[in-house]
């Protein structure tokens, strides 16, 4: 292949990624997203204004995918419970976790004993409102924070929730950006969960930031696939319609969530443990935040559970900030645009950029001499001998040393330094012809 | 396979294990054991009693075993040492250690400072009696305690051992238990060791209560081939009459011996070292007793230096209590049945049970759908959500995310749960079709 | 084979090794060595007086060699700087490290301040000559003390270097010691510096006294390639007119540098890292002083960086004393004969010795009977039972429980025993049948 092919180039984004992320986060934050209805059509028709080639997908209810079935569609107008002097105690338009994911309607008056078994509160986070949802069998409910719920009085209680569950539609949306091989990345996230903003409105806007980045470079080596899904029933239905063609073409991916916040950097791997995706996603973190958290497959709990389900075995690692279920806001109201920084976000998106340039220039490379290579009479030692200069010559003799079909990423593992910098010194020496690039 | 097949179905044994096995070894003990002689084939005997389809076998005097060739047949009847007066100083009567093993008979007096070259007691445990042998070289010798010996006076002694060494036969007996497939698992033990307790009677009671057990069951996966030889010579006997057999077909197999004491549990393993015998004992003390003492092969001691010898390289390994060489009454009259004890008994039996079923349910696990299997629908959610339950269903996940081909203990190994545990979770889930099993 | 061929069989050398290393040292520290010139010449024909069959070879200035080219060849006869008064303050005369290497001629008057640019000396070793080359890129210089630099007034200074750098030749020399098999070991030293002791005339002599080592030896097992090489340049012109015999032919071999000191031992891999020169290396060093250092792929400096280059891939490792670049001396006048001592050289030549003997005693072995053998009958039991033959019995039986086509260093890592002591046991063991040899 042609030098000028194998490296990728970029052309500038004006706005600091932090600040776009946090942008969309925002706008994004008020709508009420489920598995399915008409808040995720919002936020995927609102993506879509910055992802040109989106195309968003719909699948009716009762769609079989594999041994799952596609739910009914839930629209959610709103819910209020009211006292017997008609004030309104808890109000879906005040914070969309008020109400039940999947509530059925109701329309009662009911005493606060029998109320109170549709109530969901957290006594030892007693400001936080719970998410929880129902699902697959059917109920009704109402969220509150421990303090609004212990200023109930015994005494009659109206409940309302003005909401539909029939037939219809589960929507997901994909964008497929060709590279120039067939072989593919994929990048998935979840649009499922209403107003939380670590778990899971940072996973959609650090996709579209990756997005766009990707969309800007050329000489992609990889065709990338971006999905945007609701969690499980989405991943499910997604491997049910596309699996034999991703078993033959996806050679890495990511699992994109809790991806916002400011605390840690976590890794979660594939079930396979030790794929291309694993290992930049380890080197990435090793060098950004060697402290980052290291889970097992153990501690699964988002998507990957199925993109790595056994007969699937899809090469998806995950790499998140504070991982779910980990930090005190986890799935309550807690979790919103405060605890998500312009600076948390683009310190996940970046470490999602690293691990996937290291998976794009994860060349194999063979040098073309016997013995090491005369450097001087090629100018390609440094000019000027310094300390930086000769650990620069230590890193490049370093690198020539395991070019014996070895992957880059391979060498950076064995010689302890960032992909990045090996690859500033790869390119003089692939350019002087001393190493030869193929690619798997 | 039909579901009923695969799994051991228990019928239940009245007496607890534990007195089961030291009533046994309360009988056995005052017997004079040794490799070849009456003693021998009264243990066998009594054994029998217990074990319909025991199999004594006769081998002659003479005849060749690999390297090795049977020894005369020793038989004892009496022994003793009197002073002057005639009074007896030691007396086979009152314990059978006081005479060297194989012995040749002497009837004569002596000075005290011939005899003493004769004489074996343990300065340092002036209390014990020790166990001295003398197989392969003729002599005759008495063993006493240090104190005995103290007492002795310079004078003259009369030494008389009536015994005889002379062309006859070695005995072992063997129990062949039929099991679905012809595959074998090996429990080996040995009955040449006189009135000692952990070493050696814990072996041959523990291996009759195995035995008992696994004529107990219902569905047994395996052939089980049990053996009571004597040590050393009786394996080399052993295999060299049945090598090839045991080649193709011994999968698994565990030496018995010191099963008995209350003090510690202790590994031993194959030479190989990660035989599926070795995986089921590790596993099994690691759940039962995770201090438990871990040998490596350089430790051997027992017939595993024969079975596991190279170009024999039958898979066996060793749970123990207290090892062979590594408790202060080894080899000694302290080795005595206040040593071993019910519970110690009990202890050893459940260890080599529970790594024998590791062993039968070492099934291979196939999830029969692609992702994660809708649970919910088949009813193999808890109805009751505890946190004990919400383990459970962890547990179960973990379980179903591992059936790809792997077994049930390597899935066990990965996940950190007992196999006798993720069995009771795995059960329901074949039953409704979700696993499906192979057997290797 | 026969049982008279596997073993070597030494004859005597009376002069302690140590001693002999120290008197060559002596003898050939004066004389200036470079790349290529006289001083490699008298060096070469130096130690071809102590070694029938070294041939010297010489390859023309401009001879292409892979990447490189063979340089100009450098003759020094002289060099100083006077003050004024016509002093001498620097002369190659006194030591040869003063004039730069491969410095071009000059004999000019200069300023102080002109002259220092061609100075070089070290701030923080005042009593210290620096060793300074400049092979490819053609500057004159002198090296002293920072001392002497210091008392070095303002004024016309008079330089004279009485040099030539013109097309010559490049020597080195080879001995070819044919054993059984053709199969060959490499040692590989270097004869490029000047007067430095550790590095590297500690690497010349004691390869000498090896040298001398292995032809003193009956029923050499490889066939042993000695090259005396300038280094860098040397090994690479040496590999690229013997490269594809050697990388059919080498099994094992050692780069002999750094190995006269008394302050430690230390390892560097071969690239590769578990050849068995690694394995030999490791277990002798492991033996003789286990807190040697050990040294990665990644810092290595010597010829091992040609050997072990992608596509030549010999299997090269080095045992050093205290290695180069790691020890304050290095690459100074302060490396000379009081830091290289005839212990730290015998040491040295000791630690190579044992392991040379490994690797041609890593004979592959299997037991010739099933089941452990019957010792007694052979006599090959100790007589007296001590404490000391028990553990030799032991140590016995361990070895023999792993000759199951095992070579001797896998079962000297198993074991943890040093290969001379099993050697010592084997031998009675092959002697009478027990153990067959092969040779891989």
């Amino acid at each position: 292949m042609k030098y000028s092919d194998v490296f990728l180039k970029q052309t500038q984004i004006d706005e600091n990624v932090g600040n776009f992320c946090h942008r969309l986060a925002q706008d994004l934050f008020p709508i009420c997203r489920s598995l399915t209805g008409p808040g995720v059509r919002e936020t995927l028709a609102y993506l879509g204004q910055y992802l040109p080639g989106l195309t968003v997908h719909e699948v009716p209810s009762g769609t079989q995918a594999f041994d799952w079935t596609v739910p009914d569609e839930w629209i959610i107008r709103g819910g209020y419970i009211t006292d017997e002097s008609g004030q309104r105690i808890v109000d879906f338009k005040v914070h969309n976790l008020h109400v039940v994911g999947y509530s059925e309607p109701v329309d009662q008056w009911l005493d606060l004993e029998e109320l109170d078994k549709h109530l969901y509160s957290l006594p030892d986070q007693p400001d936080a409102i719970p998410y929880i949802t129902s699902y697959y069998s059917r109920r009704w409910g109402f969220c509150l924070t421990h303090k609004q719920r212990q200023t109930m009085k015994p005494g009659r209680y109206r409940v309302v929730i003005d909401s539909e569950l029939k037939p219809g539609v589960l929507n997901y949306a994909e964008l497929i950006l060709p590279g120039q091989s067939e072989q593919e990345v994929l990048l998935s996230t979840y649009i499922c969960h209403p107003s939380m903003a670590n778990n899971e409105l940072s996973g959609p806007v650090v996709t579209t930031a990756l997005a766009r980045w990707l969309i800007s470079l050329e000489n992609r080596r990889y065709t990338y696939r971006i999905v945007f899904i609701p969690e499980t029933i989405g991943s499910i239905l997604y491997l049910s319609r596309n699996m034999e063609h991703m078993k033959r073409h996806v050679v890495a991916g990511f699992n994109i969530t809790c991806i916002g916040d400011d605390r840690t950097y976590s890794y979660l791997p594939s079930r396979a443990g030790n794929t291309v995706a694993d290992r930049a996603a380890l080197h990435v973190l090793q060098h950004i935040f060697p402290d980052f958290k290291r889970y097992t497959w153990l501690d699964r709990g988002s998507d990957e559970r199925q993109y790595c389900a056994p007969g699937v075995d899809l090469p998806i690692a995950t790499i998140m900030r504070s991982k779910y279920g980990e930090y005190p806001e986890y799935h309550t109201s807690l979790d919103d645009l405060t605890l998500v920084t312009p600076s948390g976000l683009e310190g996940g998106f970046t470490a999602l950029q690293q691990a996937i340039e290291v998976i794009e220039n994860n060349l194999r490379l063979n040098i073309t001499v016997f013995c090491e290579p005369q450097l001087g009479k090629r100018g390609l030692y440094p000019t000027l001998s310094t300390k930086e200069s000769g650990d620069q010559v230590r890193t490049m003799m370093n690198l020539i040393s395991y070019c014996d079909g070895k992957t880059l990423l391979e060498i950076a593992e064995i010689v302890g330094e960032p992909v990045s910098k090996l690859l500033e010194i790869l390119k003089p020496l692939i350019k002087n012809g001393l190493i030869q690039v193929t690619q798997d």
